[in-house]
């Protein structure tokens, strides 16, 4: 017998039921702020999730303001600009192409600058997908921290990048409003694809 | 007062430990089998994950036997074979380039399958994004149900394709090997960006 805590390896039920069984993807918004501070509460979560040689390209531009969200909206397809204008937080979700200037500091242990810098092919790939990987981190993690998400790909990247990142470092990858979801604006929830169709057992 | 049960909306700090705070990229496994039933158990969660249109354009392949992992091997970057070989399951996360003739299943309120359809390159980079994004939710997913993850982007992607989808409709996206992980074999954790390295507040 042992007095230590052995604490459960798995998350329970109401976890799994926050992050994927009852998440929804919101297109209202209730009206209640989103503080700073939990956003930062929820970078010191997703920063941990895994990326190609550390590499942590991902980059946040949080808009909390009407004048900041104001310079999105333009950018936007027409359905999505009602519910960006009325979202208490937007994060425009980028990459920095130069994201291997900080592996000296991110991956100490080895030169990884150098296979990044000599190869832009695959530092913009690795940038990409990482930076993706980093999205879905970011949204599970607010999702964990009670928030709901709204991510979207219906936008022009080369507005956004030309009024948000006109100094051609960073790039748009995609958007996601934040906030308290309005449930009365949902739609049904979509169909998956069953087990079988999307995975092979070998 | 009321006598429904009202669930909390944010997860535990077990939880939080279990997904982001202790989870670590794996280098070495314990001899402790993962029963395709949590496969399914997994699928059955990160499904629920958002994409573009709910397009779901990743596909997964385990490999669960030493003949399967087999093949896989010679694609591999030598620092990524050993922990591969004995690794319980490997998961060869993919997308389907013709994710698109899936939507009128999955997106049955619009003819969403002619907007990818008829532009390939918009194709390719929703397939990719949404990929990952369904990789990333893939991973906590089985985090949450208490496995450990393994990803890896060293290997070759040509050898990968001509080996398990030579019919050229699948592409893999990356590797990510599961099971429960030898703590002994972890690295130190490296560093993270500070907030203000990689998010702006507006």
């Amino acid at each position: 017998m042992s007095n230590v805590e052995v604490k459960p390896v798995k998350v329970d039920d109401n976890a799994l039921s926050i992050l994927f069984r009852n998440a929804r993807t919101q297109n209202g918004w209730l009206d209640k702020p989103v503080a700073v501070d939990l956003l930062h509460e929820v970078y010191e979560l997703f920063k941990f999730g895994p990326t190609s040689a550390n590499s942590s390209p991902g980059r946040i531009v949080f808009l909390t303001t009407d004048e900041a969200r104001a310079r999105l909206l333009p950018s936007l397809s027409p359905q999505n600009v009602e519910k960006t204008r009325t979202a208490p937080v937007v994060a425009i979700v980028a990459y920095d192409i130069e994201f291997y200037e900080k592996l000296p500091k991110l991956f100490p242990h080895a030169d990884a600058r150098s296979w990044f810098a000599s190869n832009e092919a695959l530092a913009q790939e690795t940038a990409f997908r990482n930076s993706t990987l980093q999205g879905a981190y970011f949204m599970l993690a607010a999702r964990a921290l009670g928030l709901d998400c709204g991510p979207m790909s219906g936008f022009d990247p080369a507005k956004v990048n030309a009024e948000f990142f006109p100094e051609g470092k960073w790039k748009v990858n995609f958007i996601c409003n934040l906030g308290y979801g309005d449930e009365t604006k949902l739609f049904p929830r979509s169909p998956r694809l069953d087990f079988d169709e999307a995975c092979v057992v070998l």
